[in-house]
């Protein structure tokens, strides 16, 4: 499972200090925790960002990159700012990764042709201008719709990570089944299959917070069986990590040793 | 998700000599214990007791049902001392569970005419006198024998709980995925499906015991996840049955609630 380390966001008020007051160490603080964690990626989340997204997102790449060797999934809904991100970029350690692309036409027709042009992974959200379908199979029309544009622009299908969007359980139960379903679906949509990626924290939200950890380890648990490809996640959080690694384990995915949490 | 309290065990020493000594008070408490955690029948093991096995599995049955008011699963390679507890069972609750029958003949020709006679449940294990087979298809194929044996002897397909025998994670990795793949096949052997059962403990014996838990939290999700029925397992352990709810509730099995761990 590929790890996407969530936890450098705009919405968490250090961070979003940070990125202020540029300050450089909570960045790098947390960027180092992660990957020592096992991240593979690191999320640099900065928002809309309209007034400096592009000097704030070069910033941010650079800061992150001079202490770990990982790709950044560069998180904002603003192009200039994501250009900016893609030309900031050490690919060393492999290509940054959009966050996001979706099947509204007007983020598809911004952020697909720069995943194009700088041979960039892309996540795309499986929801359009009408909202999130309600069905596995709904999400499905959009992600070949997503596809289509992907094959316009010159992106090769190995670099999309579709997300079918969690919704919370305790707002819409119904709805779980069906992500799960859906990262199943996407996967037949190519052959090789089609990767996938989930949002994880979006499934807890409104349940009480001791519930939290609980319902986002049993959840992931469930998306792994069907083939979930990547997680955006806090790899500081040691159960996750741990249940992550049992489940890849129980999978046959990763080798059983009496050591394997620590490998 | 049914839960057969399995505390009540001549493998634990307690239990062992409180057996020897006929001793009841530690039965009540195992016993009360178990169903107050939310355990639906309670496992009373009392090995093949050659000696005394009868009047054991009689006094024993007795002794659980005049604490707690639940069905007891008959565990015993004994006949007679399944048939004693057969005679001895309070069937106010619900009906006996027969812990277990296999594909081995001797096994069969004893305990599936006890199922039809009482109208008992049974658990029927999918080994034969080669062993536990690798493959989830192989294992169908005894299932269908056992089946057979079932008609013959009138016992109905819905009083039958197959248990494909778990296999040791640490010793045989690659067989996991066979069990979860045999748990949806059987399954699909009848219309409505066949009812499955595993004792959970076994698919982390030999790992390090910090590692247990983890272990079986993890695999049981993912049996649920493909349909099972029941699970012989600790329901003191409250680790596990939060995320036994919490499976029920992401399957949409049970209805979410912000308290739904206490219910």
């Amino acid at each position: 499972m590929i790890i996407v380390g969530e936890r450098i966001s705009v919405i968490a008020k250090r961070v979003r200090e940070a990125l202020i007051k540029r300050d450089p160490e909570p960045l790098k603080e947390l960027a180092i925790q992660q990957v020592q964690a096992g991240a593979h990626y690191v999320d640099l989340s900065i928002g809309p960002a309209e007034d400096d997204g592009e000097e704030l997102m070069d910033w941010g790449v650079k800061v992150i990159q001079s202490v770990v060797q990982a790709p950044i999934c560069l998180d904002t809904t603003n192009p200039k700012a994501m250009r900016a991100g893609l030309k900031a970029h050490n690919n060393t350690w492999g290509m940054p990764l959009i966050n996001s692309a979706s099947g509204e036409q007007e983020r598809l027709n911004t952020m697909m042709p720069l995943a194009g042009e700088f041979g960039a992974e892309i996540i795309a959200l499986t929801l359009n201008e009408r909202g999130i379908p309600a069905m596995a199979e709904d999400r499905c029309v959009i992600a070949a719709e997503i596809m289509g544009k992907a094959l316009e622009c010159g992106v090769p299908m190995e670099n999309i990570w579709f997300d079918p969007l969690i919704l919370p359980v305790a707002y819409q139960q119904d709805k779980c089944k069906e992500s799960i379903r859906a990262i199943k679906m996407f996967q037949e949509l190519n052959d090789p299959p089609m990767k996938t990626i989930v949002g994880l924290t979006n499934i807890c939200q409104g349940a009480p917070k001791e519930l939290k950890p609980l319902i986002i380890r049993t959840f992931l648990t469930l998306l792994m069986y069907e083939g979930l490809y990547a997680a955006i996640a806090d790899p500081n959080d040691k159960e996750l990590m741990a249940v992550i690694k049992t489940t890849d384990v129980l999978m046959e995915k990763k080798l059983y040793a009496h050591s394997y949490l620590e490998m």
